[in-house]
């Protein structure tokens, strides 16, 4: 359990507001915790201050740990943070952690693929850098594949529109998922037009 | 950390070939080890005996835990073993794990995604029920978004083939991984004409 190991080694924890307590209590007491928490569209803290919180403990010697939800690989932002960190001279290690996908699939005891039904899955975020997220929604419709939409809650109308404009059925089954594995856990299953 | 857990407090252990000594040694002795072992195409026992062991040891009254390397909702046949585990009767838990194509990315230090780069990713596995796995290939080429192909390996040729027949770049960057995360891990990084 690399995690585990590292959290507490730590030095200097920064973390995201999707992390739970339980995480956290892994650090030591006397470690420093800085929260940089990412709140629904935008950051509480800009993704530019937590690259400069990373780079500053580190060049003071701490053992830095970067503590996100999920898996920092997928929507994660982690290219950013690991390459202030490269510029500053700073090596990095990157562990891998589950993806909300994976972890919704899990607690709904569904796959996300299937045979003989879909052989592939694409997972897309409802907003990037210049707002809600555009895709090619008509061939999302019609492949025939599952998806998974990461950060869709704002984009929800956007969402629905897209697909129902591409031809969607308005009976897909759409199941929506926030806060997954933590507490504060809600699901609810429906179809394209109830959600 | 419940699949910790589960694994010691389980009187059966279904594993795949993927999964590492170190996981194994976290039941205890006097489990029963059950080898399932997947190796290339197919199976080394098919996924009908598999579901016939799990609803066997169930019955029994075993606490049954199957084991599979990456995550089983991600190209692993979960629904299969479920849907045989309710048709007799047992209940089951689904804990998610780490898919490779996360763990791969985190060995790579790369995301798969990035802002204003792709705002999406797609899994697919290489081969179906039915052999080599068609996809929309000429889409998937056009999209821009990032690929992550699960039992590429026999399929490699093939890969090549449809993705340069609808228009990928001979340079489109390529990284092979096999075993990621275990001893034996290997990768290469190589574009469309090299691997």
């Amino acid at each position: 359990m690399k995690a585990r190991r590292l959290i507490h080694e730590a030095d200097v924890v920064v973390y995201d507001r999707l992390v739970s307590n339980d995480i956290l209590e892994l650090a030591r007491r006397e470690a420093k915790f800085i929260s940089v928490g990412k709140k629904g569209f935008g950051l509480a803290v800009s993704q530019q201050d937590i690259n400069a919180h990373l780079v500053k403990e580190a060049l003071q010697g701490s053992l830095v740990v970067r503590l996100k939800g999920g898996d920092a690989c997928m929507f994660g932002r982690l290219d950013e943070e690991l390459e202030a960190a490269a510029a500053a001279g700073i090596g990095s290690e990157v562990v891998p952690g589950i993806t909300a996908a994976s972890a919704a699939a899990a607690t709904l005891q569904v796959s996300l693929t299937r045979r003989n039904r879909n052989s592939s899955i694409t997972f897309l975020t409802a907003h990037d850098a210049k707002g809600f997220a555009e895709h090619e929604w008509q061939h999302l419709v019609r492949s025939g594949q599952s998806l998974a939409v990461y950060m869709g809650r704002k984009a929800a109308t956007f969402l629905q529109g897209r697909l129902l404009m591409h031809g969607a059925d308005r009976g897909l089954p759409v199941t929506c998922i926030e806060n997954i594995s933590l507490p504060a856990q809600r699901a609810f299953v429906s179809d394209l037009m109830g959600f």
